[in-house]
């Protein structure tokens, strides 16, 4: 406490510079605002030029081990080049050519697959052969073995979503590369992988724990695909009781539906929310900012997005982020489809499990 | 300390009996025994003999308000006469009479319905008409309004189990009438519940919580019906994944599967657990004591089953229960039928929730 | 369906009875009443009389293998004689005369002990001496090895709560006898227990593992003895706060404190509560109903107690038992003593676990 | 899939450039790495140059509305210049001259404090003033009011622990200033805080909800001091039993408390995990990898550490980092001191809550 030298404040600030110190006076603006001030910023990637590049990618671009997949990640303008689309979660559209094989590992980095367009590539997770086709939603627990293989004599495209970027940064990132054959069960890809077949009964859960495909203590749902079918069926279902009179929706107009862990009831995956979002003709939903951030891919149909002070018309397969605190709607298009079908997945489930989740619903403009 | 007069043992016992006292150590031996020693005992029912009693029944005793179900209720030998298939658990068969309502009403009880044969009647369940069919099981959370109408010319007969036993001796019971008239609405049976387009799709919850026909902060499951074809399905698939040689089943030739609560993948009630096991063509399981006791209903198929030291030929239609610690195991006919399928209940989450719950699974005989 | 022969009502009753069968609408009046209806009464034991009888015990009873303790049970008088307090709960005063054991046991009853008067005895909680004085709680979780040791040459008595009567009626009991001879390690009392050493330091927890005195996987609180010295001033803080203008108190001059698990924060045995109740002096509680039953005794001061519809004048040592939905309330004498102190267990916890708990507080007459 | 115009690698890459979009082939060694690489540093703080510094600060840097604290953070030389001691972990020394205020506010970020040396600042949370001294943690849960006051004569200085970094990358933060003023009674500072006469009984907690001085609904512990006296009793007593026999200390000489919430006995902070370790005279901890960072503040004693690759002597006031999976170790001076006492604070609860915490004790060297 004695004798404090004389200094001036600017050796004061050399002081702090010299031994690797900064005042939270001068920062304070930046690192504790009024509400999340988002790096990164609203954006639209289109579906036509993913597309596009990825099939040059197929053409240019071996996959195999060390590369290990093709894929092709969104980078958020805000984010300083780093493949990642918000500052959380990585999203990438995977290309595989006919015949092609992407080699077997697992990684701490939970993921999922949502096909966009096509059918035929099947994923081996710990050796259950699962079908992809279009609308389907595969989640991919941290640290299962996982594999993709394309059986057909064309390219195959699906969404890649993963907690990357959130791993990156809080250093918790673990790897293994896994093996480079596989058994001829394997090689065949039955219309239900065991995993639905034993977990894919609605409100049936299996007794046995060896019914798992999962390896036991992992995360994650033991269930490995959510099919089109059934998450077509219940967006239709919830507007349809909505017309009987007897709510159901999230506002009118409005239906959605959660991929849930059978076991537990909660989110799909640790880290990551996803979810299936039906705005029916002509409808148009209120504002919402939620802390986290979210990619969105239009699934089918047309129509028009607002993310903070951003508008965009949208078709299929277009891609867009929002971020952290920013106001996000959506209206279908009145005339032309049946609806405007939104896949939605959030980081949501971290910022619950440590409660720094808040949500606020703007009146519609 | 001081003064203790000198008396003697008859003395000190008339003592204890004046003062409403019991002494511990003349009664250690039947409070703590080494392992429960059940007062219940097995026991077993015959469906031809229930049906009659409770066709008899249809004829000559009305349901209305103040009785409230034509329920015949299993009063197990061991039980003092009481109405008490176990000393937690009632199962009762309820039968009504074409054209015929069960009044409206709630209570804390736990209960379920499940439809051995017939079909035609509904269940209204805080306004949702719920179809029942053979096969089907409708979980009944406490204090939810519910009522039952019989729409066809046929009388019709389920199982009832509930929890009346266990908050009999816990007094834990309220109990409140309902409405007398239902709406024109509320009397056409739709063949999916609202309940199901919310619920019942495969690892699928609606984001709404108006989604939910249970009233909110009820603990049970969301989902009305779990529909026969369903668990068909999922037993089914078990045993053909075990005969791919990927296990799935609880032992070799015994598929089951529990009813569960899909928003929280626990047990269908708080109270109650639910399984179907299917016992392969000339499969036989091993003996199991559990703490806690079970109702069976042998659903399809023939087979024997020993509780304790009983052994019983059954086939469909017959309840039996298995007390506390008594081992069980079943097996099906070698020759007659497909399988043995057995529809369970018992008191395990009770057990689980209090950590009092073992298992012990002892060699084939 | 089809031939059901025409009986009598008197005919089908002999039929039920032959089939062990009961029916419904006879019984659910008593089975399903509009609220609980206690079998249980309101019943008062003075400590007088039970000291006295313990003593003659004492002096004409042996402890030791087989009858295990000399403990003397509260049987409440609408239990039909047997040992229970309350359809739940086991109340028993045990007493050791001096240099006497109590033989070592482990059984899945939960168990504590509170002291009323006395000290110098010592429990022995797997391999831990754990001192007892007056006003300890000293709780046992199940299984875990047990015995006491009288190390004075006064006799001692304190009261023995059990979940006894619930593990009775639901089945689900397991007794082993232990050890006949102690180290001399054991046989000395050291003024805090390893237990209160690592588990007893405010909001303090041990991050070894190897710091559970609790045999691995089992439930219930690790910390082996409540002390009185921090009950006492933990009551005497929460009535200075409320002086100060800031609330903490359950109501007007009534203090109140939970015995919880550190490990957990939840109650400190599976099956049972346990509180302390202070009561200024001239206080008077409004009445309560919860369902589940409760045994209080008054640990000191003096007051009235109102169970139902019957009311005591209560002085140290009393006990009392409040059986479920019967309105519970007390007061302070305004001119003895500085406050009524009341200790109170009840079976809470199971009905919490299940949902089942319900709570009214009526207006204060 | 038709028509891919034939490009080369430059032009694939430009594309992707164009389109914001990065590939996942060239990024993977460093996003999936097969174990986690830290950007940030091991890296040692000297408490010399860090106090005085703080009192340069002291004396130019006014404390106010606006910068909030007189805080100086730590930022580690990996991460870019920025005020993070980890990626998600902040640490600053925060100093208040004789009569400071430091103003009232509240926010998401979850704080605490933990007193090098001095006494007589005290906190007031939600307006319950709590006296701050040497050793003492006073944990800040979220959304929390507060504000500092330095009542005495002498500045006083203390370690600030907070989740900025982890809020600032997640983007999850809130902020919003509090009071200007403080009643009478906030400036009194009693000896014990109302927070520690409700909260501070071992095993005990209040009866009451309103006994909380939390907002209701708010995370994090409700105790706002964890007193030195108990934190240095808790480690002698872990000590203590190790040398009688009976284990207690994570390793030999190794004794280690965390701060938990009483009220679930989980971490003090939902984002923050704090404990306080002692080494016994020449005792040396076996180096251990852990997914997530920590922050370590020497205490009292002196010794070595070895972070990684980086080895210091350390005394007290030192702080140091140690970077995910960066093997962390420590030894006790054999001469000098009686035990070297470490105050860890890391995001281990971040990691156990999302499933991604790893732990790997590696063979001493």
């Amino acid at each position: 406490m004695l004798g404090v030298m004389a200094v001036t404040l600017e050796e004061l600030y050399r002081g702090f510079e010299k031994e690797q110190l900064v005042p939270l006076w001068t920062e304070i603006g930046d690192l504790m605002p009024v509400s999340p001030r988002s790096a990164a910023v609203p954006h639209l990637w289109r579906w036509e030029q993913l597309r596009e590049l990825a099939a040059q990618a197929g053409e240019l671009v071996p996959v195999g081990r060390g590369g290990e997949r093709r894929a092709i990640a969104l980078a958020n303008p805000g984010l300083g080049g780093r493949p990642f689309a918000t500052p959380t979660l990585w999203a990438a559209i995977q290309y595989l050519m006919p015949g092609e094989d992407a080699p077997e590992h697992r990684h701490t980095q939970h993921a999922f697959r949502f096909v966009v367009e096509g059918e035929g590539v099947w994923t081996v997770v710990n050796g259950d052969p699962v079908a992809m086709r279009r609308g389907d939603f595969l989640p991919q627990a941290g640290w299962n073995w996982h594999a993709h293989h394309n059986a057909t004599a064309e390219p195959m495209a699906w969404l890649d979503g993963l907690d990357i970027p959130f791993q990156y940064l809080t250093e918790t990132q673990f790897f293994e590369p896994g093996r480079d054959q596989f058994s001829d069960a394997e090689r065949i890809t039955p219309d239900r992988s065991r995993a639905e077949r034993l977990w894919g009964h609605p409100g049936l859960r299996p007794v046995a724990a060896s019914g798992a495909q999962q390896q036991p203590g992992l995360p994650g749902s033991p269930l490995l695909a959510y099919r089109w079918e059934h998450t077509d069926r219940a967006l239709a279902d919830q507007l349809a009781i909505e017309a009987e009179g007897y709510g159901g929706t999230v506002e009118p107009g409005h239906a959605a539906v959660r991929f849930s862990n059978p076991a537990t009831g909660g989110d799909v995956l640790p880290t990551m929310r996803a979810e299936m979002h039906r705005i029916a003709r002509g409808a148009q939903t209120a504002p919402v900012r939620e802390t986290g951030s979210s990619v969105y891919l239009v699934f089918d149909g047309s129509g028009s997005v607002t993310v903070g002070d951003r508008t965009w018309a949208v078709t299929r397969g277009d891609l867009f982020v929002v971020p952290s605190w920013q106001a996000f709607s959506a209206g279908s298009d009145p005339g032309e489809s049946d609806a405007l079908d939104l896949f939605r997945f959030s980081d949501a489930p971290v910022f619950e499990a440590l409660r720094l989740n808040r949500t606020q619903v703007e009146n519609p403009r």
